[in-house]
């Protein structure tokens, strides 16, 4: 699973066998079965976490108790509740399996590490943090100009794979709407 | 003006004299007056803007020709279409002056050539990136949870001297409703 890491972070930076080593020691392996929590509101976060296999939702709930899905992530992903994680304060939201899933995790501690020690490993977390903006403006745009269907039928064009494995009733919560909207608009 | 750049580096990394004369050197000064547009939808993005002083609007025009305001920015902050400047597309996007604006100018060689020449300055590009991230992320938290009332409220509450500043059809075009609903909703 190093090996997949390894593979992801050089689509951005090459890395020397000996960096990649120093890279590498600041991860510890989790396994997690489906429907276990790596994230659960109210407690601390540890990790960010680069998903080696799985599927994953982070979940925002409101004080209704509605379940909202801020995000999905699987293979090749970074995903955590960030603010709390980079704030170093509780969790607002939660990371829950919705298959069995492999992470890595990196702690605050190792994030500054890899980035003070690599200044490789620094232009790779800017990269992704640049994209990661990047998508967050994208899903404003959507919901900016486009209603429920078109919002759908982005996300299929845009995560073929995704939509595959993601149960309606999440694919819903994601996307804004009821469970019965989502069934008009899809096929 | 170029205190103000580096008051605002400074809160995140401190730089010596000679590096942030290095820091400076990589800007341009403009000024812009209220209604000029600093990004056209169509045209090459050159620049990323820091704000010195005034106000803008990021602008998404859909294939109806209706306008959708993405972000505001003024003081201290950064804006740009950033996808176009990053990946050096054309806009999708365009920033257009609601008030006289001055403005440092960064070109995607001079941000390159910063985050090259000082480890510094990629830490500060990080965490600008990384709180970006978050407040795009915060938006979509807030579309998915909230009526147009409560993200009226929140947007008050978060910036309260933006609103005392933007005209309310701008506003309105922001939290994507009519500007007969956001009437109903503002005091």
């Amino acid at each position: 699973m190093y090996e997949q890491l390894r593979a992801h972070i050089e689509k951005i930076v090459e890395l020397t066998d000996s960096e990649f080593l120093f890279v590498s020691e600041h991860f510890v392996a989790k396994k997690f079965k489906k429907h276990q929590f790596l994230i659960q509101e109210g407690e601390q976060v540890k990790y960010h976490y680069f998903i080696i296999s799985g599927l994953l939702k982070l979940v925002y709930t409101d004080d209704t108790g509605k379940q909202h899905i801020v995000s999905f992530a699987m293979e090749d992903w970074w995903e955590s509740d960030f603010y709390a994680f980079y704030m170093q304060t509780t969790a607002t939201m939660s990371l829950e399996c919705l298959e069995d899933t492999e992470v890595l995790c990196l702690s605050l501690d190792g994030y500054k590490a890899l980035c003070d020690g690599l200044q490789k490993m620094e232009r790779f977390f800017l990269e992704k943090a640049n994209f990661g903006f990047l998508g967050a403006q994208r899903r404003i745009i959507s919901w900016l100009t486009s209603n429920a269907k078109e919002r759908y039928e982005q996300l299929l064009k845009q995560y073929p794979a995704l939509i595959q494995r993601v149960p309606k009733s999440q694919l819903a919560a994601y996307l804004g709407v009821s469970r019965e909207t989502l069934s008009r608009l899809s096929p």
